[in-house]
């Protein structure tokens, strides 16, 4: 094999064959493994990659053996747009925003599904299972249903946003609505999995979704002309998403694509910011847990599943956690939609909040170049913006419409 | 200026600098302009398109001034999927599908949003409005809040999807939501439009929203490698979706970049078929109203407002309609996605049902290639399968989920 597992805690490194999900020795928890590479062996050029190819095109990078499965849906090569008005009204070098709302179940999660799918063929698996706050679930019912030789089982908390839950529905996956928190939801697939004997797609016991969520961090690269930000902004759940970053700007700067890794950001809801209360606690990092509460349901988790790794790789980027409120999750929202036309889901807009935040304390600066991930697009989760705008009906005559609009316009 | 305008009705050629909607002989409704152009004067090749190029890879083929706005968004290039499965299934020879959900707004509206910018640019306008069913609108908002130098202004009934109506809100545009149909607030809009000065976004009064709509067209040829499928068919409101598709592959075969034109399908809602009852009736024809009765908001249009160009380019094309009920478009819905990871609101489904129904009749066959345009993402509507699916609450204790898995598993 041309990469090896390496446990994230104690750094045991295992052969593929011999470990499927976390380090036997420290467990579930604290043993998730990373995927390491013999990077000397890898051969690649900048030429080869393309602003707008799918995922698969950084495959030379990617933990796959030579004829491996690619579902039919393009995931990844999503747009990196760049606003220099925001930037300048900001007081930024430069500002851009990676917008994974556009994958085919319209949330960055469809990076992890694909590689997970990938390897799910390659074992000869049937079935695959993941727990989930809602995007992961949708996302993996989706490409399933593009894949006719796999089935999957979703648990999902009942309280995930409508859009969610009919996605993974109308996609055609079993699931198991639980009366219950993600992390209660999580907790419980992890058991009936295991019994079942199917294949987990759950965050961070697999070391390999991490890999497919490095893919993301990639295009920002390539996008960039290989000229990397300063900062990349990310919201935190889990802490796979935002390890997966970090892992991509790693891969490549280990491969001389890039000659440095940026400052990794991540920021969580103040309701459940249990990752950044263990970073901030400092080495070693020893994972707590709490009850969650956001309006930011993709990353609602009390038991972060990564949290060693996502303290670890943030600490080695130079980077560090943020924390924002509700309040402010959804005026980012707001902001990010009237003035960027980027429509993002609670949990893709608390990187920009926490932009807000550390560009007020000074934090993030005009010489800087700041990319932030929005990671789901807004048409995932409508509640809090619905509750939010006031619809007035007019009736549809002249004089009513007139009279309507001069509250608005100056006629 | 290297296009001139064309009254569809009586042919009377306008220099675009004459007029700006419709025909001032045959009026607004049967009076929509086409954009024709000195095909021998423009120079293109096959080498220079891209299958992932957003929509102004075209240029060259748009009647746009050398420097003009474009939106800071990537319109179009969306995938065109091949689903092999599918088509061994439905006894064809190919089935492809053209999905637009993953438009910066989830539609294919995004499109003539992206032209009819462009267009108010040049012109000098401060504000631009549009009456909708709602995607025409949350486009509208959308490339508008990315567009420093304009406003909107948007006319939509009051009671189209929630997801849409929160697309408008939070992109920012002034929302007006009439307390009727969508035929009433289309014509509310074009008096107070008119009275106010602002720039129309109304489908088929302004000639340019078909230029943006035909890059659809032209990126199923360049992505089919300049070989285009028998058919297309296209789910039909106003009727402009398909006369852009027409003019795609008419433009481009004017050009010499392809060979043919396919037969283009126009797929009507039974609840709402007004275009299929001018084309059955034949010609010349006229314009008919209905009260418009379906699930697939999205083509729920009783007074089409292109129907003579959508009756005309569907002829010239070999081509006929479909109507399909709403149940049909339900199965629809669920069997894309599901079979083949697809998400497709209603009206974007209703294709796939139509295709069904002319496989059972036998008007498309074994030796046929068949291209479906799915225009609007499923997430853009979930009411009528937010009612289909039963969600059962499980408690998360190992033995009830256990219990509840044995129904759907054989255990």
């Amino acid at each position: 094999m041309r990469y090896k597992l390496r446990c994230i805690s104690c750094g045991t490194v295992y052969d593929p064959s011999e470990v499927e999900y976390t380090c036997p020795k420290c467990g579930p928890r604290k043993g998730t493994l990373e995927v390491i590479f013999d990077y000397d062996e890898i051969k690649v050029s900048r030429e080869e990659f393309s602003p707008e190819a799918d995922m698969f095109q950084f495959e030379k990078l990617l933990p796959l053996p030579k004829d491996y499965y690619k579902v039919p849906l393009k995931v990844g090569g999503t747009p990196l747009y760049e606003f220099p008005n925001t930037a300048e009204k900001l007081g930024l070098n430069r500002f851009l925003v990676k917008y994974d709302g556009v994958n085919p179940t319209a949330s960055y999660k469809d990076r992890a599904s694909a590689m997970a799918i990938a390897k799910a063929t390659e074992k000869g698996y049937k079935i695959i299972y993941a727990a989930s706050t809602g995007n992961a679930a949708s996302s993996l019912s989706g490409l399933t249903a593009a894949t006719p030789h796999l089935k999957s089982v979703i648990f999902v908390p009942v309280r995930a946003p409508r859009p969610k839950i009919v996605q993974i529905k109308v996609f055609g996956a079993t699931l198991v609505a639980i009366d219950g928190s993600y992390d209660q939801a999580f907790d419980i697939s992890m058991k009936v999995g295991e019994k079942m004997g199917w294949y987990s797609r759950n965050s961070a016991i697999n070391p390999y979704l991490l890999e497919g969520k490095k893919t993301g961090a990639m295009e920002i690269a390539v996008q960039m002309g290989y000229e990397v930000p300063d900062y990349v902004l990310v919201g935190v759940g889990d802490g796979t998403v935002i390890s997966g970053i970090y892992k991509g700007f790693y891969d490549m700067y280990k491969v001389e694509l890039i000659d440095r890794v940026p400052k990794i950001i991540g920021v969580q809801a103040e309701g459940a910011d249990a990752v950044k209360k263990v970073f901030d606690k400092g080495e070693p990092f020893e994972p707590i847990d709490m009850e969650a509460s956001t309006i930011a349901d993709s990353i609602a988790v009390g038991k972060p599943r990564d949290v060693v790794k996502a303290c670890r790789y943030v600490k080695a980027s130079g980077g560090f956690y943020v924390s924002v409120s509700d309040e402010e999750i959804i005026e980012a929202q707001v902001e990010l939609a009237s003035e960027m036309g980027v429509f993002a889901e609670p949990a893709g807009a608390a990187p920009y909040a926490g932009l807000k935040k550390l560009l007020k304390i000074g934090k993030v600066g005009k010489d800087d170049v700041v990319v932030i991930a929005v990671t789901g697009n807004g048409l995932k989760d409508i509640r809090a913006l619905e509750k939010k705008f006031d619809i007035t009906p007019v009736s549809p005559n002249e004089e009513d419409v007139l009279d309507y609009l001069k509250k608005v316009f100056d006629f």
